[in-house]
């Protein structure tokens, strides 16, 4: 760290102040630069990812001993850990990006009003986004080139304890915005391990436009009260499967075992599972043994337990619980009523999916479960920014606003009013 | 007040958190209310004001003699007035929503992805919507209008001193939703005067979803200090007409009168007017002589000063003014680009506009001015919900997220994903 820097870390405040003045100047230019030359910056990127994999390889290095030395847990480390195909990973994605449709400019719902003038809206920037993450150094690449690609400038917060990787990262984003043309302060990394730092960006109104966090609960509950800035973010992702009495009994059992079990650490895992009691003793007794096989752990209500002896008892707690782990809440109840009940008291509005042929009690569902995503004869695990189509993600929002669900380049970008006159003036 | 009320207000808190408990339910009643349902509560409002008129005008009749026994100035006791054109309008703008097509339930995006899951986004209600307001009595039948019609609850507070004003109307609203079976508790006023319960309602996350304020600047500050929720607000409308050197004279003038002179105190009007050095000795004495001979004070530079020999010196916090009034600041810049550095610097975000034959640099203006309406060759006063053809409009936003510019039934609404599947699995 240079010696400018450690003077200025004196107060912090005023650093990232900078680094908001700056951004801000960079956005207006990203925010008029064409889809060629964004997309000249992503390759130029990647170009500069894979020219530099020894001294990316180097700069995590020293993160990654100095996590050990400090006697961080192993699935930390990993999530910090780059090697090769990660980094190749990195630089791929900054090309998926590149080959994305540009969403900026696009004019939309364009009309003529009566008194002779023209509405429409147009796409245009959110301006400034600060990324707030953990461990994972690819968050740099990844969420830098979204928003390149989506005309806004960025300031990049990581974990300190990947400070060095997200330096060298940067350092090769830079060069490629360098190589297209644009302002190298598009996208910037905080620079200091102080923790003032978050502070100081999630209370910059006027420099910072939105803030994306990435990370644990811990980060987002923290963030949530002191940022005076929104935020794209989801909190928990307490997922239902609800399997009504008039299901398939095969699809059934594949989707609550794949919601459950092809992955356990996501969230959009299903972590509740609700069964209609009619179904519930031909249907419980075979996930059961699937859950069994798997290890996982279940606990259940009383009916559970009457058909699945060996589930534990849940509590009021554990419906509300995101387990993130392999076990898995299990209640019986009355009909869909009483299943969408559940949902809206314990759910936390990420994802519920039901599993019926009945149309009408499919659509009662689509329409009256309040969650980002909602869903019939599937797996809960299908709601991802991928998965839907839009071929990157810089997060999953369970707000009810601006976006919700999986985020992609539309999410980093707001709709204006335009309005073309022929010197029409109001009566 | 009853007694039961007056004992409630020892705990403000309490009561106003029983308002959210009843909203949330009654929200998701009015989330799946029909169309026909929703319009005839709408239309049944509209007649029990009509059948309530004398009624209507006691309440208010209360309040306006309180108001004056306070010594309010004229202009308040002029906004909290009801007559009978007033009360005529507030019916006839219930049936107006009720005409209008329902936001709800209106799919969009559906596509197959090759799992062959199918995704669309479905148009659903917010949930739960605070408005909070001052003393005009007639927000309590619009916004509550609004909020029905795209499918939510709403908790109002108005201004205390329209308390027996908004109560009357209520009651009426109260009727209407009970004709048409939908729950009364789908629209409720707080029935405290007490300001703690503004603190109350703007930081219940778990009972509301968005606080929509309608007020003055100081009650906008406020609420963006203070709320935890989500706002759709604008705090100021600093808006500006550029006057460009490629502009028709004759428009530039009629434009540069009507945005300012139309109406002097709505946040539409412009307040800074910007003009090109080239064009500035031709224009700025016509527009000076039509403000002159409406008693508009003028505030220039320099080289305003040396055209418009009256007007007086502007300092850099009048061109940061919302007038309001009238009166006008006046700039003269070198061209578009020192235009737009101005509006960036000084600017709301909320509504400016250029006057120009140069299609280049109207294309430029549209879409680097970072404001919620753009407008080329047309005044700044058409940015309006019933001049965009939004058919209503519950305010105007100069936030970037979610709505943006005038907000109508759409604004009170979120799109969720749904997914239809068959079956299918992740792999």
């Amino acid at each position: 760290m240079d010696q400018a820097l450690e003077a200025r870390q004196v107060d912090v405040a005023g650093y990232v102040r900078e680094l908001g003045v700056a951004a801000r100047a960079a956005a207006r230019i990203l925010a008029r630069a064409d889809t060629d030359t964004k997309n000249a910056a992503l390759r130029a990127m990647a170009a500069e990812i894979r020219s530099h994999v020894a001294q990316l390889l180097e700069a995590n290095r020293a993160d990654v001993e100095h996590a050990q030395a400090q006697g961080r847990d192993a699935a930390f480390v990993d999530r910090l850990t780059l090697n090769e195909r990660s980094i190749e990973q990195m630089a791929a994605g900054l090309e998926q990006v590149a080959g994305l449709p540009d969403p900026i400019g696009a004019i939309s719902e364009r009309r003529r009003r009566p008194t002779g003038i023209e509405v429409g809206r147009m796409r245009v920037p959110l301006g400034v986004i600060g990324i707030i993450y953990e461990s994972r150094p690819n968050v740099t690449a990844d969420a830098a080139g979204l928003c390149i690609k989506a005309g806004n400038a960025c300031i990049l917060r990581g974990g300190s304890e990947a400070l060095h990787s997200n330096q060298a990262i940067a350092a090769c984003v830079r060069a490629g915005l360098k190589a297209a043309g644009l302002p190298e302060t598009a996208v910037q990394v905080v620079e200091t391990a102080d923790r003032a730092a978050v502070g100081a960006l999630i209370t910059m109104t006027e420099y910072v436009d939105i803030i994306v966090p990435r990370g644990g609960k811990s980060l987002i509950e923290r963030l949530m009260r002191e940022s005076r800035i929104p935020m794209i973010k989801h909190l928990d992702g307490v997922c239902h499967v609800y399997v009504d009495d008039r299901a398939d009994l095969e699809m059934a059992v594949r989707i609550a075992d794949n919601a459950k079990t092809q992955r356990y650490g996501t969230c959009n895992t299903m972590e509740t599972l609700l069964v209609a009691a009619a179904i519930a003793p031909a249907f419980l007794p075979r996930i059961a043994e699937i859950f069994r096989s798997k290890s996982v752990e279940m606990r259940g209500d009383e009916a559970t337990q009457r058909l699945v002896p060996d589930a534990k008892h849940a509590t009021e707690a554990d419906y509300a619980t995101e387990w993130l782990a392999p076990v898995v809440s299990i209640r019986v109840v009355e009909g869909l009523d009483a299943a969408m009940d559940h949902i809206e008291r314990y759910g936390s509005k990420h994802t519920d999916a039901i599993v019926t042929n009945d149309e009408a009690r499919a659509q009662r569902f689509l329409r009256e479960v309040d969650s980002a995503s909602v869903m019939v004869n599937t797996s809960t695990r299908f709601a991802d920014g991928f998965e839907y189509g839009l071929g990157a993600e810089i997060g999953i929002s369970n707000d009810k606003l601006h976006a919700r669900g999986p985020v992609g380049l539309e999410g980093l970008t707001s709709q204006k009013y335009i309005v073309l006159g022929h010197g029409e003036v109001r009566g």
